[in-house]
């Protein structure tokens, strides 16, 4: 069950209004890696956890705090948006230049659909999806997916901290940056924490065999570009994080005999296909079984 | 520059047509974690990187495989489907039931719209879409965010092997699960070489000044939920990734005070929410206005 | 801020997993008219009310009721998904029609992307989208949105219920129609009361003066259509609801004289659209151009 | 069966070219609530109805007049973008920066995709998309969605009335802000009949059995926030629309008696989620299962 | 503007109900080439049309018999509805193995969202966007889109004419399928008048001067694969369709000289990318300037 | 099998950065017609097609060029992005109007999802989606579509070559005009000779039986608008592009007798629609039924 209290975690509050800046606030909001996001991943992966105790316990009690961050930031948008302005046109701006500035940089349905309100949406004006989310059922995979959420939160918010000076945007900013330093490097420890307690291991998903996969090629990087770098990194030789084997180096990719390329399919010919066959053939039966069917 | 040849990196051959299986594997080429995402991602993360080298060379070698995955997969689909029934109606199905529960296992697009061939979607009949990948030109939120991908892509491709037994898909699928076990590796190998050679480090960016973030809050787990073992976790106490701090433990939310609600926004009239203000304020003034202009 | 509590507002258990009727149900946790839809209306509405006070509290004292049904919900699906079956070939379909039959009717993504669980997409795995929400600023016509988002909802919900005799599912259900009922009912309510405070009236928004609007034909019924009976309706004769007017009824639409559509922009050649202008000045022009640039 | 003329329901001419505005414009052809929307909308409710007469004619009778509004709309975009300029780098922006405001306040896509055309989307670009509409084949719950969207609609046309002072597009839009006043108040009064007539009344669908309901719940106002003012509402006490109940208030949510959250799920270890059962039974148990059948 | 009558172009009426054959039809109501994309597509360029006279008369006259079609094939699917089972779970399919075969073969969501009705979507689901259009205000490349999408249309509505037995339905897509043939013909008619008239020519568009594309390039046949039969073509030899030219091969691609890969960019260190310079003078330039500002 | 080399095709090197022309640009890497389209559209054909030899190696020949112009292009991007500013509020526009404007052109998105690096999607920021692009199966009908995207892909190109000055961007895609010039022509001419050699002819599909669709309105224009020029056209006179027939000319739309609308369908009324049967029978129903179960 949620609740919901008319209190803030952290003050909301801008120095000033300001509408441009606003637009920007809208990817940590709505976009591919804001707030809505991650709010839903760690709701559904909880409720998908095949473990009880912390692993879940750890997933809501998260979940519920990146909400209060979608209200928070919600309500500081609104409040950006109070002065938007309502004459668009080119009359407008050639009145006054700078407000067409302006206006250039604001979300348009802002005004139009909202009446200078927030919205669940990006920078953009994409609607927020739930596309964007991840919630497998395996949970190494899942943190990993949960600490690769909160750095790219991180990047985006320190992003958006640079293009404003507003003291009381920045406040609230530097509270969330300090919230994604932490809930990045939670998930970094839940996810080694699973591998020490031997939970779950690389590579996920641990318990599929490894019998089953072709282990001639579990270590090799083959290089399908020309980069001649490539092979100097850790991920071309020495030891492999899950401690079994070693990575070797292919300099051009192979494909494995006799790999040729199968002929081509020839489905039911009532599918209209362009195929090797007459289609005077298909034509003549079709007519046939027609000029039948009618009498 | 892409070059084609007209040979596969594997066979890719069925024992025999199986078109409700075909509908499956739609998930690994088109899906959120299917090839055509991994292929795009490498390689706009490669397009975007600011680094030139091993790690830009990495990225352009996988993302060609990838590309090369993509072929596998769809020629096996095209392939799987080349027995696709025809005939799709309550009559079929009742004439017989075991072809129409099979129908029922089918993607209806694949007869209609490609005609018994494969398409650029998931198993539900998605269509692939760009805003399943990730590149910010932040390398360690980029690797992490591919080793997700791999892993998640792993696991999908773990449950579709044990959904047929067809030993022309599972000879495939476990080539493709063994790269998908290296890559995994390679993402997670790669990470660790940018923290150790400092090139980017926990907490990602880390060229943002933890100065400017809220470092009372910045290694607090916050319990927004009432599970009471989400405390015995290694992201609730002991030392953070980063080296540099110690996680502890908040037993429930608390506002910073004094985080109160600010007060609802009052824009613009013209933009007709409904607000405190009288509305026949600006009635009478648009009558007004109305009859002015009117003159 | 939002909180967390393990416990759910309602009993959430089935007689026994359902693996079709799991799918069933995600229309009305991730659908159009979803509780994952109302709960972020009426959040929005919130954060976007310029009114304080009870309309407000209102928004939010429903909102995380909804959210608290989104988790119920959820949480059904995945114990309906529990017993969801592996293999998904042809050849398990033959080996048992029935079996066939089952996985006809299942999500296939909840088995290859969420690993038997639930996930945020419609009954047919189109994931939720914020497009689907409605937050205008203006309260009338948002209260109505929302008596209409609860009507959807509860025939949607009714439905479903008449699609099993689970008698935990429809236990649970029973108490989602009976909330249903209520908040269809509140939102009524709701919208009459600020038409009986004089917040706002209709027509929607009130505070635009009805002096701009063209006033000729704000009463008119015009039957586009050939349906006789359009006329008999309260919609064609008698006072309208606003109390200010009468409606008539044109039989026929009319165009508006000189309503002559306007002849054919021509815009700047360089879009290359196809227009009177002979093209070969351009051509010219451009040769022209070119040849002098080169020098 | 539809028939189109080449005149216009009303003159559709601006004063002069402003491709600003016609940005703007394009939410109420392309948007969520635009025209193209309710054109649908009643469409597919007509082709959807279960009764003949009144009803239906009233859907189809409107249905094809916003089908006309689309034309006008998009006939008045098109000459709004007459004038669109062509060069749009940063060195025409410098060269006038009038023109560069101008610039920033246009879809880009007018230019590139449709060569100075309208297009079908929304103000922010975002196509036009079917999930926009409701058709449930209730006329209750239908009609209530209509009411709704031509609210919506107006809000957005006074909206944008007031961003321009071109009397061309001003006299347009005077003749579809009054259609929509009409508009919400004929689905107003054609709801209201429905109720008289007693064809469906509140809740809807009525023909759902009360019985089935838990009537415990259904009239409480549960107050899922701390907003102390949502008791005071219309909502919160008195009779209940339908007439027969009373509304009560609850000013704290409550688990029902035994609501505990149910234990995890455990599906079938083959899709390979984390689970309580140790990995190493499955591992030694696929192994075992591989080496036998390689046998 | 658009009028209605209640007749329709041409009996739709099936002999009788059929829930899976109504899925399958609605992929050429609201899939990607089905009538509502070709009423769309018509009816935008003709808005966007440039020329007045017989071209945009064709488009107005064709696009308003599209919206004829959309109604006719709406009809039909409402109808096939009729009989869709209630009873949707496991139980019900354990009991009837047929029906459940044939609830596999049904739209969950026309059951569950619009009670038996039918849907602005495709075959599988998915709502009908506008991004299928194609408007670009070039009459020769919007004619040319024009003929392959009454080609894709007959051939989905050829297939679907396979698909069933049903005399009625087939008697309608008789209609339909005469109607693509025409109608395919008709385009590639005026496509050819166009030309023939000097109005628009090949390459599209005509009046961008040739003088200004890289000439050397503009009749070679590059092959990017390695398939020995690409250079026996038409296309990579002989005269080429405008008449200009004659079609060269290359057999294997080749950059351009100097093609380098350029040098990776080093944007703003605000950003935060991985760039080559060390982060420590970011760090240590942002900890100075909050020093500096702190004072 | 894909392979990469880090050579261009061609030179992609703007003078200086210019990231509002980067946005312009983006729609011809990620739009409708952007290069991902065709890239992906020629490789799912060729994974399609059903004849081995010419056709499908032309296919593979100019898909693996398609994916090189989207590196060409992509490439390009991220230059012109170098100088993305940073500061994006209405403080820094009001600082500099210019640097606004310039602001107003840019896709905000560039910035902080990519930290000024190039997306996959269009200038209107809409992710590249899968839904673009055309493989039937049929090669006629395929090959048009392709000589389509090449048309609008060309038009855009020429339209974006006229949006800039600068000589390092105007060198490029004048090498990509010509490539669209050489497609264009290639399609067609391959399209020509399918028809030549018989293979397939139109109308598409040719092996579809005439004699199943209605001959009597194969050749017929009927003008369903009142557009008098519609009937000048070689679309409504004279002989047929598939030489076997002659179009004619009818005015005017006229119903085929007797395409009465059919009565409204009724389906089960636990569905809850709207209908003609009294609701109390079914209330009744229900409750007698509730009753009877309850006890």
């Amino acid at each position: 069950m949620f609740f919901h209290k008319q209190e803030l975690q952290y003050t909301a509050k801008p120095k000033q209004p300001d509408a441009v800046y606003a637009r920007r606030m809208q990817e940590i909001l709505g976009g591919q890696y804001g707030e809505i996001t991650v709010a839903m991943q760690y709701s559904f992966q909880a409720w998908n956890a095949h473990l009880p105790g912390k692993y879940r316990d750890l997933l809501f009690g998260i979940a519920a705090e990146e909400f209060s961050h979608v209200e928070m930031i919600a309500t500081m948008i609104a409040q950006l948006l109070e002065k938007l302005p309502v004459e668009q046109s080119e009359a407008a701006i050639q009145a006054d230049p700078t407000v067409g500035a302006i206006l250039g940089g604001t979300d348009v349905q802002s005004a139009i659909v909202a009446g200078a309100g927030v919205r669940p949406v990006d920078s953009n004006g994409n609607p927020w999806q739930a596309s964007y989310i991840t919630a497998s059922g395996n949970l190494l995979a899942d943190f990993t997916a949960n600490a690769n959420a909160e750095m790219q939160g991180r990047v985006q918010v320190a992003r958006i901290y640079e293009m404003t000076d507003d003291p009381g945007v920045r406040d609230m900013l530097s509270f969330l940056i300090a919230r994604d330093t932490v809930h990045q490097q939670q998930w970094t420890a839940a996810a080694a924490e699973l591998q020490a307690e031997g939970v779950e291991q690389l590579p996920v998903p641990s318990n599929f065999p490894r019998s089953r996969e072709n282990r001639d090629v579990e270590y090799q990087f083959i290089n399908f570009s020309d980069g001649a770098e490539a092979k100097d990194g850790a991920w071309a030789k020495g030891p492999t994080p899950d401690g079994e084997g070693e990575f070797s180096y292919e300099e051009a990719p192979f494909p494995t005999s006799p790999a040729v390329f199968p002929p081509p399919t020839q489905p039911d010919p009532r599918f209209f296909g362009t195929s090797e066959k007459p289609n005077l053939v298909e034509k003549a039966a079709g007519a046939v079984k027609d000029a039948v069917s009618r009498k």
